[in-house]
């Protein structure tokens, strides 16, 4: 081993890793803190941060260091760092400036057409910002290089490794038993109870401080704050920012939002120190990292052992509004299914629907089978097929998400495997800890915590997706013990049977 | 002109100005959000990003390129551009990227260690992170050079030009006066009102947002924000960044935090547009930028004037404590003359001796006539000297100020520069603003900031301090406006004649 190669190599590596850093610390106050005047400024300073990360990837004395590691026997922990700044130096370099630079401005157009379109509800007035972002994915697509199929190379981003061909059949399988269920749901004639009162934004922050701290999530290395959208911002393992909104009409999309976005939180403090500071220290994909936010918003969060911890605290904060009801009340209003139209508001059951016609529109759109003035069209049609019904009008359809505006494609499979990962690890975790939902009735939440510490969060990006799962649960990617999951909980609520 | 080469040179000439905003944004965030576990990890994103600006500075790209625009008749703006670079660029080249890391990382571990020291009230704590700060500041004057006092070295950083043997005089001069000031006061038996009672913080603070927004500061294009020691950040003239501390038994470290820190607020603000983003976007020197802030806060703030306006509006906060009060006894209750072992609180008439107290000190630690170690018995025996106490503790005394713990040497002059020259400016100001005082006496303060931002603002460092000053009020650096503004104003609270 050579350690001087291995010392400089290591260094370009932690380096880049502190400028990203940087760079998401501005975007993080450009989110939380920016003055309104400021934000023209705000783009300046991050486009420079990001010009600076690009040239040190494209530095050749980079692409040498790496050539050379070539030839060095490492241990795995190194390989995997070069492995993976390899590969990202070698987008880099794929990616030309000027391409770069047109994106950023199709992007910046994209979302003021978005904008303008939404207003006036008019899709057209996006069509052409769309169909110019297609062809900058396409000609992305290209210059990553694929197989013949170009939507590979963008969910590759995402979900490396992944491909349109193996996703298709499972996303086919997956919406025909989710259809079958919802219909089920729908057939039940049950209803939810409904959540009414006004809720002080002020508790609602108190309670979920106190979630996220019984969460195991550490305050002290890390925050919650306030933001237009819920997101979070791992700096480094000591720094983790969640972000989450309130409502004064209904707590609950921010508790949820608040479990969410700890799920997220916990794993970026969980990387093991020995990885903080190195491109090891994060998912190994998008997916991954949303099994982590949806195991813990939705398989726990939205469970009865959860509510029978935390329901009587909630209560003692809301006591006008939710002091007369029971806790099993309280799991169904959290767990109601439904018909909605906007796929960030729907349920766990209809959701993975949505994801499943975005998919089937984009890698369309990015094969060249869909023009992006049959897209209302096309969603409309493919909505009425998956979900049963289609949007009122654009706005609450085909203008919905932020993704196509911004010109990312290849995204949305991600909060699928997501869903798919979550249940996959819960399962593992339940064989493994002893009285593991009994824990949970009683606020325990640490020995879940440590146990996806250990398996998921520890080891970062050492192995792939496919990989770590594998380690932690001895099982590959497969949509059935989430409808597993889903049949048992929503089968009791509704009082079904799954059936056949 | 040749357009292509002051394009190379203004690009990289605003890509460093973009970084030390980022970085600068970071050192925001470490003081006002960044989670305690987290400083290591900030301290080395830190310490990348100045990296970066120092190999840009030295790129030699640089250095060819203010060669070759040498030969090239410029207009003033971009010829003080250019030498504004060019020194820039010429100090960095002096010090060697081992060096810049090490302080960086000295600074993160100073700032914690005198965190702990003031905790534990023990200096010891504190003294070897000094030391090695110390070492790096006598480092940096060799590698800098100097004529023979390291410390100049040092000072010329925040006082371009200014030279200790010049300072040493003035200080003597002055101290002398303010010491007899000081005594007289002590001697006339006068004693100022109490201010007791409990102030609510949060009224604090919007009393402070009024107070800063009458002064024209535009919280459209800035923040107020608490954080342990107040400050004031431009990342931008649309970005600037003032922070507060609240006591619940006092309102006045609060008020006269936020009027300080607005002075400097407005001269950030107020950097004409043009000059927005490039190097000239700052004061020429600390000690001018100081002016602004002590302007404000003591020769505005403090006036009696200033009390007719605002004081009505701060009983009706505060009824119950200050419901009682006449405007001349509050007056005089913000202008007591006392024995503040604390810098920061100490008035106007004693606190140019405690800068005197730190210049005598760190000249001769620079110097090395003073080890860490003996820094409290010095400290406490040169606050005998100087002010006629010693404090009572050393978190009250040597401990007191974050400068050396950031490993900031040689900066304290600015803040007695700043007094004199504010007493410049503001005679200027009297001269040719119409009916100056009578319109504060209303609550208008805009004509005095329309004033300043022409006159000190607007142009920036186009020119040094003194042409600066000269050009707004025909006069040069002198004690003498200080100390008549002093006499005259504590000559009256205090019914005293100057005489000698």
């Amino acid at each position: 081993m050579n350690e001087k190669l291995w010392g400089d190599f290591e260094g370009r590596m932690r380096d880049l890793r502190e400028l990203r850093s940087a760079a998401s610390l501005l975007g993080w106050d450009q989110e939380t803190c920016l003055p309104p005047r400021a934000s023209e400024a705000r783009g300046r300073q991050v486009a420079v941060l990001e010009a600076v990360i690009h040239e040190r990837l494209c530095d050749p004395r980079l692409a040498d260091t790496i050539a050379a590691l070539a030839g060095e026997a490492l241990p795995p922990d190194r390989a995997a760092m070069v492995r993976q700044l390899s590969r990202e130096a070698e987008r880099a370099r794929k990616l030309p400036e000027a391409w770069v630079r047109a994106l950023a401005r199709a992007q910046s157009a994209g979302l003021a057409a978005w904008r303008q379109a939404r207003e006036a509800h008019r899709f057209d007035l996006f069509a052409p910002a769309l169909g110019k972002l297609l062809a900058l994915r396409r000609e992305q697509a290209d210059l990553l290089g694929h197989g013949g199929v170009r939507y590979d190379a963008l969910l590759d981003i995402y979900e490396p490794g992944a491909r349109v061909a193996a996703l298709q059949p499972l996303f086919a399988r997956l919406s025909t038993e989710l259809r079958r269920l919802a219909e089920m749901i729908a057939g039940s004639g049950r209803r939810t109870p409904a959540i009414e009162g006004r809720f002080e934004v002020a508790r609602q922050e108190t309670f979920c401080r106190e979630l996220v701290t019984a969460m195991g999530f550490d305050l002290t290395a890390g925050r919650l704050d306030r933001s237009a959208h819920p997101f979070t911002l791992g700096v480094h393992p000591t720094d983790v920012r969640l972000t989450n909104r309130y409502r004064e009409d209904d707590p609950r999309p921010a508790i949820f939002g608040a479990i969410h976005e700890c799920g997220h939180g916990l794993y970026e403090q969980g990387f093991a120190p020995v990885i903080a500071g190195t491109n090891l220290a994060d998912a190994p994909s998008f997916g991954l990292h949303e099994s982590q936010s949806r195991l813990w918003e939705n398989l726990v969060g939205r469970s009865l052992p959860f509510w029978r911890a935390f329901f009587p605290g909630l209560q003692k904060l809301f006591p006008e509004a939710l002091g007369n009801l029971a806790v099993e009340e309280f799991h169904a209003a959290v767990n109601g299914v439904g018909h909605s139209p906007v796929r960030v508001e729907a349920d766990e059951v209809t959701y993975n629907l949505h994801i499943a016609l975005r998919l089937a529109l984009e890698a369309a759109m990015i094969a060249g089978d869909l023009e992006p003035a049959e897209l209302p069209g096309a969603w409309n049609e493919t909505s009425r097929r998956l979900l049963g019904f289609s949007p009122r009008d654009d706005v609450e359809g085909v203008l919905q998400d932020i993704h196509w505006a911004w010109g990312d494609v290849g995204y949305f499979p991600s909060y699928t495997l997501g869903n798919l990962y979550a249940a996959i690890l819960l399962d593992a975790a339940e064989r493994e800890i002893p009285n593991l939902w009994e824990r949970v009735s009683h606020g325990e939440l640490l020995p879940l915590r440590e146990w996806l510490r250990r398996k998921i969060h520890a080891p970062g990006r050492q192995r792939d997706t496919e990989e770590t799962v594998r380690a932690a649960t001895g099982e590959g990617l497969s949509e059935r013990p989430f409808l597993a999951y889903l049949w048992a909980k929503y089968g009791e609520l509704y009082g079904l049977a799954r059936g056949r």
